[in-house]
């Protein structure tokens, strides 16, 4: 199966500790690299997930809080120093390219590569990217500031062919790909012999929400629904589900509803406040009301 | 005797590594914090020192590259978010103002503290610091833009008392102080001691030199004579002192001939290209012009 991976790079919230990075995902769909956030010292975190620099073009930011998004100058610099050439494309509030831009004029002069600015109405579900691997699609979510999460979805891919099919009916090398996408075959006598009987059908395309930061939001359950995996931030416990409600965070529990809302297949938590020395309680509490959750931690891959 | 110590943060150049972190260094002058440069991950690398950051009240930035001030918006907000309330003073050349005053209305509006930007001419050599324990002066320096190092000169302490003297002379304790800062004694009897004859002599005072970035720039040894300890950057070896010279940086060998004129007690050598896997080499080019060499490493603390 082709690559859909979610390395994560930090999951962290606001203050940072010697534990936890501040946000940043990579999401690998078919070796190309998209991050989602860029706190500070994601260039480093980056660099020792041994990911390669260039394979990434674009970056997502959820929202403009300084824990999500004050890697981005590093990265950047350290991208112009590496000679990069290639577009990097950040996808954001349009408010970022105005705080940005003179800091890149002043900063990054002679940048050899150009930083494509994206803006993003995070009130609106929108699909904000597409090629031929993958779409990702903006999900509206309700912080402190205008925030959305990131849906990413595979394309589907073709049928596969029967190895058997092949040698019995002698298929030629140039018949190969048309019949993983749909043709039926015709023998040199004449027979047709249909696609379902030359094929299995491929594997479902997969799917990945990302949900941070953000309140309880039971209306997205509609859109995330039945997705492989979701990232949901779980700020807090249930020791401090009135402070969650208080700065627009999520409880772990209430991660576990939406995960069992959406129906989704599995729940990974992050965004740990710093106050717990240990997240074993956040897991706990999610658990009990959504089993298959597991808790983010820095260098973490999920293989979807 | 009294605190006098550096703590290296970061000591990498340019391009981060996972061996070396961008330029930071903190100075413990009797326990008053002063923090040089801020590179990105600067506020991690503080927390990990253990440190007490509300004994941090100035930062000094040598020039306006990113390896030395990305840290400083992470470091602001987190300390907003502690809810620091005393002020936070930066000296710098005056275009970072310009530069970060955008950022801060942004991304720390209500900050429960002041941040006070201290413009620097980095041509000039001037005092810039001044209090009872220290003063620091600029050092200009010459780099690709405006860059000038910090001179750290600790106040004269005051003379020790002879304890043995205190118990023949049964001198009250009202007079101890006033006898360490130079006065006489006159006995009950009225007879004078002469103060030479209670004290020994302070301490010498201490002084510590940060020279980063630098071309070799031998004018600078009249100013930093005799420090007790010199920080100078060695990008480079000898290998690359054709790049050092174009890219306005110093060899290892040139940051040790600026120690051995200016007759420093010691040199610490750092801002080490991420080029050097190893840095012995530069150790060992140095260590051949002046043995009083060591390397900076991240998490080394020297004491003066």
């Amino acid at each position: 199966m082709e690559k859909f991976d979610i390395h994560i790079l930090g999951c962290g919230s606001a203050l940072p500790t010697l534990r936890h990075n501040a946000s940043s995902q990579i999401v690998n769909v078919r070796e190309k690299l998209f991050m989602i956030d860029c706190g500070e010292g994601t260039q480093v975190h980056l660099r020792r997930s041994r990911l390669r620099f260039n394979r990434l073009n674009h970056i997502f930011i959820s929202h403009l809080h300084g824990d999500h998004c004050f890697g981005l100058m590093g990265l950047i610099s350290t991208f112009g120093m590496l000679e990069r050439t290639a577009q990097l494309h950040i996808h954001a509030h349009p408010e970022l390219e105005r705080i940005l831009k003179p800091q890149l004029a002043f900063f990054c002069n002679g940048l050899p590569f150009d930083v494509v600015f994206h803006p993003i109405d995070p009130a609106k579900r929108e699909i904000i990217y597409d090629d031929r691997s993958a779409s990702v699609e903006t999900i509206p979510l309700k912080h402190r500031m205008p925030t959305c999460g990131f849906l990413f979805r595979e394309k589907p891919t073709a049928n596969h062919i029967r190895r058997d099919m092949i040698d019995c009916y002698e298929i030629p090398l140039y018949m190969i790909n048309r019949i993983k996408n749909g043709e039926d075959y015709v023998t040199a006598d004449g027979k047709v012999i249909p696609n379902e009987k030359l094929t299995f059908p491929a594997d479902p395309p997969r799917s990945y929400a990302y949900c941070s930061d953000t309140v309880y939001l039971p209306r997205i359950t509609e859109q995330i629904e039945g997705v492989d995996l979701l990232f949901h931030e779980a700020t807090f416990g249930e020791d401090n589900a009135a402070r969650a409600r208080k700065t627009q965070h999520s409880t772990a529990a209430q991660a576990a509803r939406i995960a069992l809302e959406a129906k989704v297949k599995r729940l990974v938590i992050g965004h740990f406040s710093a106050r717990y020395e240990d997240e074993k309680v956040l897991l706990e509490e999610a658990k009990a009301i959504f089993p298959h959750t597991m808790l983010a931690n820095e260098n973490l891959t999920i293989s979807i």
